[in-house]
């Protein structure tokens, strides 16, 4: 499993002329570090004084952070599957008009999974933004630049996993069906950039900087 | 070595409400990623028919972004070290003014290695963002995706590390010193925010989205 690998070994595996892992599993993981960082910053709020009105609802970030985490982590493997499955669509047969059907039908299935595989990681990241948000304002101060890092890891990751959904959707025939995921996509990523900045600022203001 | 936990376990650790791995290290991951994704694009590129003319940048590219790759691997577990100086200078005795006048010393001493270390991290994650910005231009279109997570995983990296900065610099005493690193950071923080919307916008209009 990919996500069992080193850290070095990935970055390795991510630098080489290997296709994947790639871009598709670089958004992955830069999502999982920011649920990480959530549950960190909660795990180091609840309990201690002075944050005991804020324990329910750190708790309750926590626990979904931690099952976005655990999707996400899952993304960076999927993101292999859907890639591969282009790609073996793609050396299918083409001797006859019959094998050129079935091929560009295969093609077609095989970038649909490798646009909403994306698409579920930029949903991923987006609630992460939003965890982000809660632990910036009820967190621990002493560490509430990792709730910075939270978010700013989660847009990256949203803004990353945007791009596989727009070079994937491009070559779609079924124009319906990719101008739904486009939609979202965009609005998601409007949304997140307004978010991200907000929280931000909460944390810069929170430091002082 | 953190370096070489699995992902998983290093997400785990993040996650968890031991301090470190925290924010400083998801920075120096972010940079990496990012260094990784140019080598990669730089090495889908070098070799391939119509990319000639480029051969020389690429290559280039590809040994300035491995070098800071190295660099950013190595600043995971420099994020530990300093921040276990910071700590251990706050648990050293303070029984005599003797005591105390040493131990507000050595807690000055950290702050400020705790401040270079994330400030290094802002430097080699703005290179990545250079080195993005020569891939999104020359890189293979095949995978010009690729070169906007790099620019995007850098540039979070990049702000995250900041974040670091400027919550080390707060306690520092000498104002001259802390003054200097909030300056460059806030410069390269500037710089970097322009050049990744370029880079972004490059990529975008390459996929044509």
């Amino acid at each position: 499993m990919t996500k069992n690998e080193t850290i070095a070994k990935f970055l390795d595996g991510l630098a080489s002329e290997a296709p994947t892992p790639g871009g598709g599993g670089a958004a992955a993981i830069m999502g999982a570090v920011g649920a990480a960082l959530v549950s960190m910053v909660a795990n180091l709020t609840i309990g201690k004084k002075n944050y005991e009105a804020f324990e329910a609802d750190l708790k309750e970030a926590n626990a979904r952070a931690e099952a976005v985490r655990a999707e996400l982590t899952a993304a960076i493997d999927e993101d292999v599957v859907a890639f591969n499955a282009v790609m073996g669509a793609y050396g299918l047969p083409r001797a006859t008009d019959e094998d050129k059907a079935a091929r560009a039908a295969a093609i077609q299935a095989a970038l649909k999974q490798a646009t909403d595989a994306p698409l579920r990681a930029v949903k991923a990241c987006y609630e992460v933004i939003q965890l982000s948000a809660i632990v910036a304002e009820k967190g621990n101060l002493n560490v509430i630049s990792d709730a910075g890092v939270a978010v700013l890891a989660a847009n990256a990751g949203l803004r990353s996993a945007a791009l596989n959904v727009f070079i994937n959707a491009k070559s779609i025939k079924d124009r319906e069906f990719a101008e739904i995921r486009l939609g979202e996509t965009n609005a998601l990523l409007d949304l997140a950039a307004t978010k991200t900045e907000e929280v931000y600022d909460v944390v810069r203001g929170k430091i002082g900087s």
